[in-house]
């Protein structure tokens, strides 16, 4: 899309700093390094989110996040690693082109932390089960 | 794995609210429900982590991801959706047998918040270029 800062980091109009390349998918560094080593992994087709996402492209962006996840891994000594991805504005996407966040876990003062509230008690079983099938039930 | 919690799921073993199911991938509500509607969604071969996915468990995984997160996109009236993933103690993995989080979000006091620091000014282009390229050269 050609307002996209994404597809135009994809085509080299705005450089980039580029982890990995194939046909399908470009890695590159987000400008702003949440932690060390923080990187985005893109389809080069534009998909504004999650939700836009077939099927084919999915699977070609996410056959290749292990193998880049390892080479963060193999490059620091890490505590972990975290993908995030966030889809609309609420969720704190900002750029609407889809991205998913991979974010090496260095230690304790690193910049990221999930705050996850426990709800195991919120929903009984049979509450589960109802939500789960009227889910279920919008999945073609 | 036998002692796997998630493999005793998968197998039936253990109950689960499903919300999905087909040859390679699970998915099913997670029983602290961090926001309603809130999945897991898992690869039948028992693999401890984003680390150890081979390219085809994690296509086969996320290529069912956007038309699950679609699903709840459709069951709920959704402001968002986050994807999760946690790899590593550190990181708050706390069941080995990788699963990624499909958390919808509906509003401020949904029980997840990811702090997420601004870390623009960390580095400059070279460093940057130079953490990218001590990257890329892991990657086989």
């Amino acid at each position: 899309m050609s307002d996209c800062i994404f597809c135009k980091i994809i085509d080299g109009e705005i450089p980039s700093s580029k982890v990995y390349e194939d046909e399908h998918v470009y890695a590159f560094l987000d400008i702003s390094q949440v932690t060390k080593g923080h990187t985005l992994v893109i389809p080069k087709t534009h998909k504004k989110d999650l939700h836009e996402l077939t099927p084919e492209i999915a699977a070609n962006l996410f056959s290749v996040v292990p193998k880049i996840a390892n080479a963060i891994r193999d490059t620091y000594s890490l505590k972990g690693v975290n993908l995030l991805n966030n889809n609309g504005e609420f969720a704190g996407q900002s750029v609407f082109h889809y991205h998913l966040h991979i974010l090496p876990r260095h230690g304790e003062e690193d910049g990221f932390k999930p705050v996850w509230e426990v709800h195991t008690d919120d929903y009984s079983n049979d509450e589960r089960n109802e939500i789960a099938t009227a889910i279920a039930a919008k999945i073609n």
